[in-house]
């Protein structure tokens, strides 16, 4: 998708990989579909089981019905209500737990002990991350002469899907992430030059909060990435309004995040088109005037 | 665009156009394309006027600066902000009227006659009609086996000519309209067998509060339509709802009625698929938690 506004606002000729619109409502079910799909037939068996904030959970849940193979999820008891109904309507059995004091990698890796259940990684998995990548394959097959491509970062495997996908593509495509300034481990990784974690992040962007890149997803991310953009939450706002009020798209905090980055100009001058992924667009309607910063209406 | 989630709830194998997404927001860009592609040159010399509560204004005001000819736009002064905004930053005047006791087609008419320039009707003149039908033409294009089509009507320009359109391509294909119960004028016009004006609807579908069905446009409708379907103002907000927070799409309530009438099951028995006209995206993000019937947020 295109938008004459976003381009007059941003400087920036901009294509928008629209997975907001994808099946589960987000990238997610890329990397997902592709790892369980990749199962022996005996694993599929004993059944899938996930951590997520709820895009992940939700994907996981899609796809694992699609095999019939049982899924397991655990959710942090604060996941927006939409994505856990979501993922309940899949027929998936979900695990509330704590983010704050409760380690869900704990948790999703006692259950597959328990159950032989795969686990089915958010992020940091070949197979996810060759599954993610499918969205900068796709929008570079539609667009192909563009000078960079941009993606929200948590873990990292959206990202290093894509860079991988569009290097291939484009050898000399300059690749970005955006990440929140309240969860900049991957900003903070690149200075250090190795992985850094960060206490759990409380942006908004609740896709993004995970507080470390991954063991597989770092290395990639260090050598095809160009830089780590870093967006404000009010920055992430201001693009979810840009993308509703102007392009009627509903994007998620999360999703936002690459195209505030591009909104803010936050890309290197001299950058003069760019595909932006807008990652997901699962929200609760009830807390959208909220992010909006929208006052309450009389109405 | 499809949505399996639409077709469960709804029952019906649904195919959206998206004319939320369309240039100006809206399918008005359509027939006002049309309509002053038409023009001869002298008359694009003395530039157009009309009045509109928002969406033909800014397909007028887009497709005036296109040719390079001066648009006066007559709105009423409480047409949303957003739809006033865009008009201008096409470079159009604008006149407001009180929409209660003004007649915006007087005020159109007088600005006509003083400047000599030509006056582009909303939806009453067959060059408008044929325009607006564009939106179901590329509607079978893509989806060439439904059984019926359905769009929203307000002075009946977009159904009459989508109501062409389809019927050229697909004889047997059953025509619907979608009206506010509080805008009914269209619904009676039918049982009464000729035109009924009703007075000024307080809908919060502002794109449909025209009181009365067209010259032009009724007897078209009158002849391909089967019947006018009444959505309240609740089914309206549900569908927004729907469309919002399960297909990530801002619709405007006007541009939502076509759905609401699907989603509500209004459809007679027997029709399996249709394709829904979602006719715009255009309004103010602070009166969306009001629209959405959403509580504030404390957030």
């Amino acid at each position: 998708m295109t938008s004459r506004g976003f381009d007059e606002a941003s400087g920036v000729r901009t294509v928008f990989k629209c997975e907001n619109l994808q099946r589960g409502g987000a990238f997610k079910i890329r990397g997902a579909s592709n790892f369980i799909l990749s199962l022996p037939r005996d694993a599929l068996e004993r059944g899938v089981v996930a951590f997520s904030s709820g895009n992940h959970a939700q994907a996981v849940a899609i796809a694992a019905r699609f095999v019939g193979t049982p899924a397991t999820l655990v959710m942090p008891s604060d996941a927006p209500r939409s994505k856990m109904e979501a993922t309940r309507a899949q027929g998936a059995s979900i695990v509330a737990y704590d983010r704050r004091r409760e380690s869900r990698e704990a948790i999703g890796e006692r259950i597959a002990s328990e159950t032989g259940a795969v686990l089915v990684p958010p992020f940091d998995h070949p197979r996810i991350i060759a599954g993610q990548g499918t969205a900068a394959l796709e929008l570079l097959e539609g667009a192909p002469d563009l000078d960079a491509i941009i993606a929200p970062v948590g873990g990292g495997g959206l990202l290093s899907g894509c860079a991988i996908a569009a290097r291939d593509m484009q050898p000399r495509i300059r690749i970005f992430g955006a990440e929140p300034e309240l969860a900049n481990d991957t900003f903070l990784s690149f200075q250090a030059g190795h992985r850094v974690e960060i206490p759990t992040p409380e942006t908004i962007a609740d896709g993004l909060r995970s507080p470390c890149p991954g063991e597989f997803t770092f290395p990639i991310l260090r050598r095809l990435a160009e830089a780590i953009l870093l967006v404000s939450e009010e920055e992430i706002r201001a693009a979810m309004r840009f993308l509703l009020a102007r392009m009627k798209l509903l994007v998620e905090p999360s999703g936002a995040a690459a195209a505030a980055a591009v909104l803010h100009r936050k890309l290197p001058a001299g950058i003069r088109s760019a595909g932006v992924i807008l990652s997901g667009g699962n929200l609760d309607l009830e807390a959208l005037p909220g992010l909006l910063g929208l006052l309450p209406n009389q109405d």
